[in-house]
């Protein structure tokens, strides 16, 4: 994922410009112009305005710890948190913007916002959810379809999940609202890993200078 | 249309109660215990809480002036009103609720709804509408793709039709729309026409008490 | 079912014509020109060319029979017959031509040709079959879901199956094909549950006049 | 393509084995181990079993000349061939195994042979074809579409054609035979490039050792 949010960033036209890489190991001091360094070299992390955290959950204390420290905002994709980061990410947005999500699509993000909404247009209708995988998705049904689920719960309606995992699909979700004579079928469909790193670095754009809070990623579209 | 809303208001908790039929011809002045009456005989109705009207442009001045007349709502689903008929509806709204639609269906409302949420929240992405009917439509786009495809401009997408007519299609209309890596299919299956009655008398009850105005059928879900 | 094959027999152009009609309790003994007959007056059912049989395990016996010493047809759609009723069916057939069906749509029946075929063509590739029923319907998978599996099957696949059962879907079969970088769906759906009957009315007219044997469906379109 | 076909080829387990590559221009003599030749090199090309050929109708003429002169059999996908090409390459099958086709996508070869034996067993459906592809693709339909049409037709039917251009899909192939109240739905998706390369590999391995002939794809699956 780091990879491909500064291959990224180098596409023309991006509006974004990598100020620094924080990874596991370094071997390279600087690639492509831009610097790296390990999560114990944070201090030393030049200015930026917003941080992109895709790691791991014993990494994540340090980054928002970094970010509040530099008055940055900060996009995570980190999955994991425990109740204790959470709080402490709701704490954060006292002080600093920021943005958490499972999964940062912007496809996905409006479908969560349509289903939430057709489910609220649509009492007492059926809502089924299908997404499919590749094979080597362990766990079903996906998060994506759980957060899909919750939307359409939030929107009263009762959700059940089918799921299906087969070559090397990237990601399906179907979430079909049927009523009597009738139905609405609601599809997002992944074709390239790319729009999850497109997804985060068009939600940094649109999330510095915003004020300090925790935004959902629909509301940065 | 006529027969089936008589139907569907005899059944089981429709909570509609059907007080008056308005037909070109009367054979039987009393058909299941409802009234029938003529155009010309629309005085001698008795009193009612809504009309719902599915005639043809040229009987629609009279419906409109009997709801005035009576400071009742009205539905109204007839097709090819002309500006002047259009004109009568708005000024009739200051006076009673009123809603018109092309499309009655439940279904095609809420998508409706969605279409213009996902265009506005998808600057930049491609927007499609795939409409399928019968062989026996013999306009295309589908007024309901243009409608769709409205909406979608509303959003500030630029939509392209495709039209298939084919066999006993009921009516089938898919907005798609496609972004780099990604895309979101917005889908609506119509499998028996009693949708587009009972869409009416859906929109008749929550027209109902209303104050006087223009509604859409959106707002009345 | 007996009603709907008698109105389609009716329809110009069918190609077919109703000589009698076989029914549990019998109140008129001629309607629509069609006499009808209880299953304890079979002797005395008029010359027929073929007999189409919807009935319940418990009658089958006794219409079978009437075939075999007619030296008629006999397409059955009836569900539920015990090992020793399809022996009898194996028997007959030496005698009469028959064909067996849990489904007569035409088009489950090219869809279960093109299962077997594209298995075959599609070594390697996950196979997953998602049906969708009305509400109303207990069991799933669907048994026409469980004969597309066998046609996979036949073709060297190894089937998932996933149900959904919503609203008042009269019938929807999907059968996909998963490879790396590529899939094939082959999906059926019903609209109208005229099509059974329709293919019920279709089987026999291509029966008729052929040698005896036991004919699959797929065979006779 | 030729990069992705000597990458294919080193893949664990791909049954091939690249001995050299044919490139317009070389600037490195060998490549992780396989040695690169130009056009006016053919003549050093070692042996070989099966040449694979994604080249320009212009140099066409060259490689099918070595494959008769080595008595090796040839795998193309060229596109623009004139007649007179296409008549050595007929000319060429009395001598050699050669397969030639617009799309080797295994899929699409399956969808191919599904698509027409759907057309012959529904005679008086109605054929659509939908096809969606990238916004760079400038012919519409596609000529894979075109091809499936020609397939449909071969079976009886008569079928229409809509085309979508939008993002960077990478190609979907709809064929809906549509009959009344119900309807058959064959779709391909593709999800990655990877899979015309391996299909042109699957076919080489199935040519190889064949008598002379020209092959269609869909014999070699």
């Amino acid at each position: 994922m780091g990879q491909t949010l500064l291959r990224l960033c180098r596409e023309e036209g991006s509006g974004c410009q990598a100020v620094a890489a924080v990874a596991r190991t370094v071997v390279n001091r600087v690639v492509d112009g831009v610097p790296y360094f390990t999560a114990s070299e944070l201090a030393r992390v030049p200015a930026f305005d917003v941080a992109i955290d895709f790691s791991l959950p014993d990494g994540f204390d340090a980054v928002l710890a970094l970010c509040r420290a530099r008055g940055a905002a900060l996009v995570s994709g980190t999955t994991g948190l425990n109740a204790a980061q959470q709080a402490a990410l709701d704490a954060a947005a006292s002080a600093i913007p920021v943005v958490w999500a499972s999964n940062f699509s912007l496809g996905v993000a409006v479908l969560h916002a349509l289903v939430e909404r057709a489910a609220a247009m649509l009492p007492g209708w059926a809502c089924d959810i299908v997404e499919a995988h590749h094979v080597h998705k362990r766990d079903a049904p996906s998060g994506t379809a759980l957060t899909l689920g919750a939307a359409a719960q939030a929107g009263g309606a009762d959700p059940r999940y089918a799921s299906i995992r087969a070559g090397d699909i990237i990601g399906e979700h179907l979430v079909q609202f049927t009523g009597t004579g009738e139905r609405i079928e609601l599809v997002h469909r992944a074709s390239n890993r790319d729009i999850f790193a497109r997804g985060a670095l068009h939600a940094a754009q649109r999330l510095h200078g915003r004020p300090p809070g925790r935004y959902r990623l629909g509301e940065l579209l």
